[in-house]
């Protein structure tokens, strides 16, 4: 790729959440468009029966992908969060009664909790939670224990969006079939790298996601077997998956339909099976084994990198790295972004995981078969290179002890800033001089979550002024609330509803590097104290 | 558009099933691809946050265009199903109880119907159905009646997807109101075609898709006040929409992330930012008029094709005209397809609405501003020619008697015929030539749905050898079942479950042009006819 970043050239490891497309991808969605638009299933025309057979074909590809029995066992959804929305009240709301019990692991994503926690409340069922072992991975020997009589369902990642490691799911699937419980296998993060063969896993349910793919966004895959899809009320309603509608009284159609109300996200699905076709065709080839390369080189550079701890122990199964250095992996986030490597940071959508090893968050490098071994040079240089306090941005003591922040000066010092080396060198500073919250202040009342990091509010009012304190555990979190207080603090109210944050940002040249996000709580702020002044 | 069809220029008359798209709609979606691929509001990486300020600026554009108060108000989704979907779910399931009532209109589209019934059932609330004029609009008359104290939500079209006529929302939404019920306005016909003002209209909610506005498929806008979207439970869980998820308790993020868990339909949405633009610029100079005068000539001309009856009295106020001929609609939909025309044909996905009406289905055609005034006179001289017996393609008598019809003998039949029009030609007389069922065998028992039209299938076995009746009003139906029947007649279970129908359609050169699809209803008795010999 050639893309640059930063003015250096991009470094793309945050495949775990997105994967870039190929080629073929891209133009099957535009050929799409531009040859045979047209509503499938509908119409007797022929551009739409065109469309129609694309977007059926595209559901016997993923049949074969994933080895399921018949095509009537595909269904569409806009990604694996929908399945799992889609099992956990359509299976859940007819099935799961009161002492019941559903079975997650402490490694599950979000997207893996959270629906399974409304559908517990809405039954009466109960949730427990899998263990994991030092290696990151479910323990097998607690399975007997965990898994009973009592569990209906058991929910588990087939690899975990932090872990990166093999979950032993056949043995959970065969302790669940033991007990009589259904089970649902994530495998969003594990569909692009290792072969899935639902018949040979004998899961009940299983769903992935096309973006994370090579596939366009919008679009993902429940698998289910037959009888057991068959036997649940349809979950969305519309047109499409539908039989006869009367107002005295409505059928639906048959499998896969009953489960595809309305126009379905038909370029999506269409450009999805070339990616499938990519895909399928790395795996057969040498590609497959150079990813294993570079999983095993990048493993073993990384351990070259001074105070460098991985989350658990062991070499990961798929090219993903989830570790901690001695600073804050916000920090370490936008010091790598500057150097033009996109990783992600923070609590990655698994915060209960997170509570369970002990720890806030932490930095994760995730590879695809596209990069490369000079990918991985450069990035564990830097890394090392920041640890090991050859590189100045984050140490640097000289601070500019101007306290003087009020947003006119701020935009006035950054414009004479060139380059965004030299802006984020001084958001650093800003962030080393904002006085830090003391330990009590910084409480469950003060807390304002992020996605990737928190960050703390209080403020006082004095003669109708605000006076805000903030803080946050990453010094450039601290330095983008100083440049937000400096906007905020001892106005009015009607000061701080009228003043524009987008407009601030863009004048000190930080939207396109640093904007308010949720990510990083920065936005959650600002909207924190919207509120406070309302 | 210089796409050929069947050997004719295409002719895209089904702009109500999906519009064409721009180019700058499909070059943002590849741009977006190529260029600035991320998740969104996850990471601290300069991609991202570009993806994510690109994504929200659309939010702020759909916003501007319906005139919404706040982005807040807008919330992504599949499409407009879903958004009705996510309405009937999470405002229904909180707010309706036994007794309580849902007011819907007899020119619903089943996504408007279905989610309502579901959620009557679940809550034990009532629907009740507003008639309509000789005009096919709302009757304002018995609003009063209808909408009463015991009202709670009042779910209407702004214009119906059969009628194309502007219903009289605003009386609707005024005498909601007066009861205190909330009201949702299906904006999927309208949002294209006429100027929509959230504020002015002060409907609580919207829904509209992209895809019928110039947009790409798998997006859609669900908007909604804020007051009463902040007091809805949350729909769909997982990543994005949550604030802190704990195995001991989760908190939810604020409008609207709280309605879009998972990752979004990202490119879907920067390219529909696209299709807003599109749109907005001809809205507000020539091409809108240029669209009015189209409409005004489409009609005048199509009231010259001699038997044409428009399901309802007087013009529509969207370029979109339904109406029947002498023939079947079916029949009609192959004969233009085989011009090259694009139509839609059948129950239009409001299957109510006909049976109100007392019709089986009807021809529409539904235009945008790309399409042309030859393009009217085209499709019109071809009905009027049909209609007036000068054109032999469904009239034509000498029939072909040759009925030992089967399989291997209409494969070498159908390859000795060169060109479309002539295999249409003779798929026409099968379907003249193919024994009608009588009027009692054609029951409910008999009665397989398809989306368009119906047919039906009866059997009986002989020394395990399967003997299929089967019928449809259609004659190019009926055409498709000789078809198959010539491939099933008289055949074991095994011999029929080894066919490969795909293949066949292929020898004779018909899947590109009358595959089996749901829609005309021949998949389903194929379908049927496997399930019956199973």
């Amino acid at each position: 790729m050639s893309k640059r970043v930063n003015q250096q050239p991009l470094v793309y490891f945050d495949n775990g959440a997105t994967t870039q497309k190929p080629q073929s991808v891209i133009d099957a969605q535009s050929d799409f468009y531009c040859s045979s638009n047209a509503n499938v299933h509908r119409a007797t025309h022929q551009l739409a029966s065109v469309a129609t057979t694309k977007f059926e074909q595209a559901r016997v590809q993923v049949q074969k992908f994933i080895n399921a029995t018949q095509t009537k066992e595909i269904i569409w959804t806009k990604g694996c969060t929908e399945g799992i929305n889609l099992v956990a009240q359509s299976w859940g709301k007819s099935h799961l009664n009161p002492k019941d019990v559903i079975v997650l692991s402490y490694a599950e994503h979000h997207a893996n909790i959270v629906p399974w926690q409304i559908i517990a409340e809405q039954t009466g069922a109960e949730i427990k939670v899998l263990p994991l072992s030092s290696q990151g991975i479910i323990s097998k020997e607690v399975l007997t224990h965990i898994i009973s009589e009592r569990t209906k369902i058991v929910c588990v990642n087939h690899v975990s969006n932090v872990i990166g490691k093999v979950n032993p799911i056949e043995s959970v699937i065969t302790r669940a079939k033991e007990v009589g419980a259904k089970t649902l296998i994530d495998g969003a993060q594990a569909i692009a790298n290792i072969i899935v063969d639902v018949q040979a896993l004998d899961c009940d349910f299983y769903v992935f996601s096309a973006h994370k793919m090579y596939g366009p966004t919008g679009i993902g895959v429940l698998y289910g077997k037959e009888e057991i899809l068959n036997a649940m009320p349809p979950y969305q309603s519309g047109g499409e998956m539908i039989n006869k509608v009367s107002f005295s009284g409505t059928s639906f159609q048959s499998l896969p339909y009953k489960f595809e109300a309305g126009t379905p996200n038909i370029a999506g699905v269409i450009a999805f099976a070339k990616a499938i076709e990519f895909i399928s065709q790395y795996q057969l080839n040498d590609r497959h084994e150079y990813k294993q390369e570079l999983l095993e080189y990048a493993f073993k550079r990384l351990q070259t990198i001074p105070s460098i701890e991985f989350i658990v122990e062991g070499k990961p199964d798929i090219p993903l790295f989830s570790f901690t250095l001695k600073y804050h992996y916000q920090d370490v986030a936008s010091y790598l972004d500057l150097s033009g490597v996109a990783a992600r940071v923070g609590g990655h959508c698994a915060m209960p995981l997170f509570e369970y090893i002990g720890i806030k968050g932490c930095i994760r490098l995730s590879l695809a078969p596209y990069n490369t071994y000079d990918e991985i040079d450069f990035v564990v240089d830097k890394l090392t290179a920041l640890v090991s306090k050859t590189d100045e941005i984050i140490q640097r003591n000289n601070v500019n002890e101007n306290d003087n922040n009020d947003a006119q000066i701020l935009i006035e010092r950054f414009n004479q800033l060139k380059g965004w080396d030299t802006k984020h060198r001084e958001l650093m500073l800003l962030g080393k001089q904002l006085p830090r919250m003391s330990k009590s202040a910084r409480n469950e009342q003060s807390l304002i979550q992020g996605c990737e990091s928190a960050a703390w509010l209080t403020y006082s009012i004095e003669q109708g002024r605000y006076c805000f304190q903030t803080d946050s555990d990453a010094k450039i979190i601290r330095g983008l609330l100083a440049v937000i207080l400096a906007a905020f603090n001892n106005k009015t109210s009607s000061e701080i509803l009228s003043f524009d944050i987008d407009h601030y940002f863009t004048q000190l040249g930080l939207l396109n590097h640093l904007s308010p996000t949720r990510g990083n709580g920065v936005l959650a702020i600002v909207k924190k104290i919207t509120e406070v002044v309302t």
